[in-house]
């Protein structure tokens, strides 16, 4: 029943652990290659005890070549700018690969020097890389051989706009320059870092706002929501950083085009997402909550018209490691494997 | 020393609890009465045991005659409604209000009305009310009989929103019709009570917003505002539940009327809250979080002009507790009374 | 495949959420019957919004006529003194109950009543009712129609404890009249229920010990270990609230009844649990921590010998919603329905 | 009135920032030296922006003879190894000091080595350093020129334990050789540090024990247990790290030498602690909470004996930085100083 070798590159870090409990429940999948970094033990069980018993696997210093003989497909949760060292190797071995990293997100290699300070080393496989959010692209994701995993933000962001955007029955209803996303995220999405500012009694019982317009994810979100809208789309993007282990909750502010009220606003929606396993539309008077998403591969969306000001908030949640993450990338794996699509997944 | 009586009513409460510490180490008065609900012990050190030592008072149920008797100025911190119906028999009898509901916040009964479902009882005395935001009102705070103590939410966006409205130079800068408030609130803004969903395991490693457009600190904000502006102010609202204790931080988003930048508009507002005690304006490039206000009377605002979108973002700290609520009020006591305003505050 | 029909009955609570939660992921069971209290909506996945999709079922007022005729296996997750009620009723006509409650965990009537205040009402089926706890009771639980569903408390500490009372090799390691337990338990494990002192703000940030000695856990654990001893054991046990939603560490003392280091006392513990799928015991130098349990049915074990002081220290976590609750509840019904033990759980 | 120039050496970890807080508030003594480390600002006004219009003051990288020059009492809070360097040039130069390191709290220098790893560099002033309990050594600390203070843990220990151990009207109740001390800590106790173990996603809902006997404030705890208990005291010493901010709750086991009931044993912790202001000991059947003491220089403690295994189990509480830090500090500083020992104390 095993059918595929799967390699995880970076595994220690939040999205790599997330990525090998989901991938040990995988009925179809062997993890046969897990790397990390100076903190790895020699048996990745040893660093995740819960895994004892379920997986027995060496946890070793990276090694592309060994990566690539042991595996048939591999998830890269490799440090920006690393990973388009390596994806080609993996490529020309004739591997599938899930980039976790930003690497192969962005289109546009310029927009990717500005964000990540450092210009693209691998524009030949850029082009064909397939951005991973299953609910839009998955046709291509099908046959894609390398897909760049979304980001948590973007993830949330997009989807909660897009039927609005570019709704099933054409016309949007959305005035694409009016997007105002109110973003607000638990601490894992800032990985597993050694940092004072991430330390526990810095982050509890406080809130704040950072890197105002400018994140990185920014030119994700602009991107996606571009082709959607079929203009171009800057986003005013806002994110905070919560004291709770896994979730993103965003509140997306957008002026309405066309006059709609909440419930055929709702109806858009839930016809847009109709029969996708993850994405679950709230009725009216109804709006998610991170606990309902947390630990799951699910996007939880709800939304409510303020008639007066011709404005629709938007309410979307995520967990960042899941469906922001590690969720979407064995997501991906499962439609570029011809696995069913839920498989292992919560 | 101790030259006023002092007496808190709804003792038992979040903003009594933290009224009544405060009070216990102010120089100048004496806690002579407090009262609470059904939930009181016989002393109420025994209920607080911090205050052993320091306060040795009986906690009783309330009785309108012996608080009336036993003190020159009362804090009531009773639910919306009840309040006035106390208010005039205080104020007949010579002594002074700091009224912590929403009572008399509203100048116009039926706004009141529509939000808390009930007519204004006390009209009267709503005219002489003044709303306790010293930094907008202390001149009329200064011989006022009754106060309104504002709203934890409303503290924080009027602050955050007046210099931009207007400026001490005049003419303001920001388009008073596009305010939109993202703002986030520890759980003791929901007071303290027996219900299911602010129970620890359903907030904590959670988050939501709720009552989209429609909470009762709207009108407080609109009115407030609009007398800012000069013009009628309806500002999109969407509060949220964040699991920390106290605090809240509010995330604004106002499109400007003028062209102006980051450096000029925090010029603004610095010139705005030149002398303030407890409102500190960060320097471009910082913004505040809720660590550094909590458990303290400051409001603290950062901002940033997004000058591609015409638009600006202000964030405020505020620890909802402190300058949202019996913080505020001690400050509004401290000016009533003719006290240096910044006594037993930090 | 869906070979069983299942019910829960107080499906709104954690324990019943968490059963629900497991249940429909498990491929040879059916969930037929699912009943809640006042708090119940019409559909279960609208209490519950991840279930969509997954289940689509009606939550009904309990009727046990209904879940009688509905179901082959009822999980009861009622107050105590209510369980013993209804489970004559579901034995009569045929059905397995894995009964939540503590009603059929003591085997002695009268201690029951001394610690739940009231007279045992069903002592027909208390004796035949099998102490759920697999790894000790494995062979009764296969063909028992009665499992009664262990406390939290007393699995971690019943299973932290069996080995040195009870080697496999014989001739117990530890003095059972020494034995304290310090037990810190996460905020789930006291109900999903509207009080005060279960508020968010009451509980996050604060610590507390409570029912010192007279916990009503406590004469599970002196039951159990006293059937392994082999003679009479009363515990010193003192546990704590802590603010997480999840999880239990237990901190066990003990005695040392004869000399006996931290490396040769492990192996007892090794050896106790060898292939026990759920239990895992950490090498020397290393012990557990909640989060590696949390949303498993894990109970992971470490300990350290004070050799000065001829006493062990054994720490115990489980996840109070997991192994002690709802996890292990799924555990027994493995058992009892002849299922692969480990089925549809982490 | 402002008498005493004070410098505070190591301002920006968790303790240095509270002597602060603290500091700014006293009327009695005025701030003159901080410094801190690579994480300074130009003014420590902008590292704690809290401070902003209370104290404006320069953060230097610390230089001993700057500090020696701007104070009369000096606050060095120093890694330990480190304190013991600079802590003669103090005295010589006729400066108090207060060291907030390990370094002068064990009067052995070869119990200080086996726990700190390094020798005592400082022998000579080792001997006329007074451990800084007040409640303990209040005539010493009067007329001390330095003062070692307290590690957080020793202070609830010490302060639990020593009641029993030697009571007023003489002739201990406890057994001295049976104390077991397990200990919850928050985690500002591990100080402000870039490490991944304290980062928020590793500590948040999660709960460990750690150090297992072996803690280095165990020779403290037995020192001055021994003191008072006549005897040579070795007490078993279990810490927990617990996901708050703030607080220590200590529950402590100890068998009785003599037959006492909870209450006998209450009035002797009561008589123990009479007069002193920050120890307050509650009556039979109520236990402190950490959010009692959180953010105050209080100590509170409850007990309970457990007659059929002549057992008390004492829960003290303290805030790690408080009573178990700075606020001890400062209740030093205001007893070397002749000031009243409340002041600016909470």
């Amino acid at each position: 029943m095993k059918q595929i070798k799967i390699g995880v590159v970076g595994a220690t870090g939040y999205t790599g652990e997330e990525l090998i409990r989901i991938l040990a429940g995988h009925p179809q999948v062997e993890l046969t290659y897990v790397s990390g970094k100076e903190d790895r033990s020699e048996k990745i069980q040893d660093i995740f005890p819960y895994l004892e018993g379920k997986v027995d696997l060496a946890c070793k210093a990276f090694s592309a070549e060994e990566a690539i003989e042991k595996t048939d497909l591999v998830f890269l949760s490799l440090p920006h700018t690393v990973s388009m060292q390596y994806v080609p190797l993996f490529l020309k071995a004739g591997k599938k690969v899930i980039d976790v990293s930003a690497d192969y997100r962005l289109k546009d290699p310029a927009v990717y020097e500005k964000f990540y300070k450092a210009p693209h080393a691998d524009t030949a496989n850029l082009e064909q890389a397939v951005y991973g959010i299953p609910e839009i692209h998955r046709v291509e994701i099908k046959s894609a051989e390398l897909v760049a995993n979304p980001g948590c933000y973007p993830t949330g962001a997009i989807l909660g706009l897009l039927p609005g955007l570019n709704p099933p029955t054409g016309g949007g209803v959305f005035a694409p320059d009016t997007i105002q996303i109110d973003a607000k995220s638990g601490v894992t999405g800032a990985g597993r870092k050694a940092v004072k500012e991430l330390s526990f009694s810095e982050v509890n019982e406080s809130l704040k706002a950072y890197k105002l317009f400018e994140h990185q994810h920014v030119p994700e979100i602009d991107q996606e929501l571009s082709n959607a809208a079929g203009e171009n789309v800057n986003v005013v993007f806002v994110p905070h950083l919560i004291p709770i282990n896994r979730g993103i909750l965003s509140t997306i502010y957008v002026k309405l085009s066309k006059t709609i009220d909440t419930e055929r606003l709702l109806k858009i929606y839930a016809e847009f997402y109709k029969g996708e396993p993850f994405v679950h539309v709230y009725e009216a008077g109804r709006l998610p909550e991170v606990r309902h998403v947390a630990n799951t591969n699910l996007c939880h969306i709800g939304l409510k018209v303020n008639t007066d000001k011709a404005l629709a908030v938007i309410v979307v949640a995520i967990d960042n490691l899941g469906k922001g993450a590690a969720g979407q990338a064995v997501q991906n794996m499962n439609v570029m494997c011809g696995f069913e699509e839920t498989t292992a997944l919560l």
